[in-house]
């Protein structure tokens, strides 16, 4: 059976063709890695990558383009938008076929050994691979963002998982990690209150006592004149996407709103839909290995 | 991208173990191609077998399979509850990804001319690779069965298009063809009065009035006491899995009756569930490029 993984890493450049291009040509280059997908933001200044492949390609190509990003970028002259902390920003392994959780917090942890010692940059292992609690929230890791890791940085609660326990000045520092697909699941209304849309999104989330692998927030769409209930499912296997949908209609209802449509953002696993498909149908003793592609890809 | 047929041949021997296992073994040998699936019927004395690869490989599969039947089952003795025609009975090709309807047809017919001129069988092409209309129907091609092909292939309508226009005694006449993927999707119903079944079936099926590309039957389930509306989608992108259940829920709430839950038998294309996950999560502009396992499939 094939073995494949999902890496997502963030750069801090969002504007420069010539740069970005550099950097993903690292993906590009390795033969067992598939380039699925790279969208750069000029406003956040940083481009998300995502690609895909064997273990040990995957893990080459992620340190190649940190490599390359750290030689491309200068992070004392960077300014964007979204919070940042290093050239190469954060680099997810996240378990797609055939691998565990734990060769991916492995491949994590090599790689960050090798961004440590061989680039001379703190590096902080974050989400699944996380060495202490607090760290796993990436949040947490880049509060105070590169401008402020300078001092920080010389607490010893702030020591890199590897690396120098002083900041690059030209590369910042690098968070790497592993953790569960992400599923971006918005439901749209058929309100433009805000506020409506917020409630729910309260009552929905984990953290107001909703479903425990969604994070939510209301969200104005202005060209449809209607609000949305954005989520991010950070573990469809634990909270499956029919589930946050159902809640965001019963919430709904007492508002006397409905639910018009919904949005799935970017990649997906197949098995988040065809558990929804399952869900509705009422399939009984249904087992993904009835799935065609599934069996394709063993 | 890689091209993927399925091939699901049928062949007339349920029973020897040694006779099934050689037969399958000439799918195993062959690099390319990878067995999904095989399912003697004891009763039927008959085995079906699924496998997928590149249409080279699986035309070669399937080639070699019907010529170690033909050399292992002697049809003059053959008796089993399944109609059939010939030792290797039926050999469908099915267009799974990155290849067309008429590329299947093309390696219907070629592999159909290699079994006629190759093994002295007659060959008739049925479904899309059909040659005339009434042979697109297999169950057609099929009446009368092998003991009735002796006589009926004397006649000018029943010249095979590959092979002698005479019955091969020992392994019968065989159909080789190409067609869209089978859903097989039953839904139980909280009752046990089958006449509703048939009732329901009869309003859902395309014979009956109903959706274009469904076959239905009723069904007793004897061991949970219900019964069943038995459904094949012939093809499941002109009619989903998702309608075929809710015109099942539709027919039943006339007698009072619900659907409490369904079955998928066998390999389902992912794409015929994520379509149901769309319809009743209210998907907006989705497409199956954000499937993650169809672009490690491309």
């Amino acid at each position: 059976m094939a073995e494949i993984v999902e890496c997502v890493p963030n750069f801090s450049e969002g504007r420069e063709k010539s740069v970005i291009e550099s950097i993903v040509d690292e993906a590009r280059k390795i033969k067992g890695v598939k380039l699925l997908d790279y969208h750069p933001d000029a406003d956040h200044n940083r481009t998300v990558v995502t690609f895909i492949g064997n273990p040990k390609d995957v893990e080459n190509a992620a340190f190649n383009m940190t490599k390359m990003a750290s030689k491309l970028i200068d992070m004392s002259v960077h300014h964007g938008a979204h919070p940042r902390m290093g050239a190469m920003d954060v680099v997810p392994f996240i378990p797609v076929l055939g691998i565990t959780m734990d060769e991916c917090i492995k491949m994590a942890k090599r790689t960050a050994k090798r961004i440590g010692d061989e680039l001379g940059i703190p590096v902080y292992l974050y989400e699944e691979a996380a060495s202490i609690p607090e760290r796993k929230n990436l949040a947490y890791i880049r509060k105070g963002q590169y401008e402020g890791f300078f001092d920080k940085i010389k607490y010893d609660e702030w020591r890199p998982d590897f690396g120098p326990q002083s900041m690059n000045v030209k590369s910042g520092a690098t968070a790497v990690g592993a953790r569960v697909p992400l599923v971006a699941f918005n439901v749209n209304l058929n309100t433009s209150d805000i506020e409506i849309a917020k409630a729910i999104a309260r009552k929905v989330r984990f953290i107001g006592g909703g479903l425990r692998y969604v994070k939510a927030m209301g969200v104005r769409l202005e060209e449809r004149n209607i609000v949305q209930v954005s989520m991010n499912l950070v573990n469809y296997k634990g909270t499956s996407i029919y589930q946050a949908f159902e809640m965001v209609k019963m919430e709904a209802k007492r508002y006397g709103v409905s639910a018009i449509g919904s949005e799935i953002i970017g990649l997906v696993p197949m098995e988040a839909l065809i558990d929804c498909a399952q869900y509705y149908l009422k399939v009984e003793d249904f087992t993904m290995n009835q799935v065609l592609e599934k069996r394709m890809l063993e």
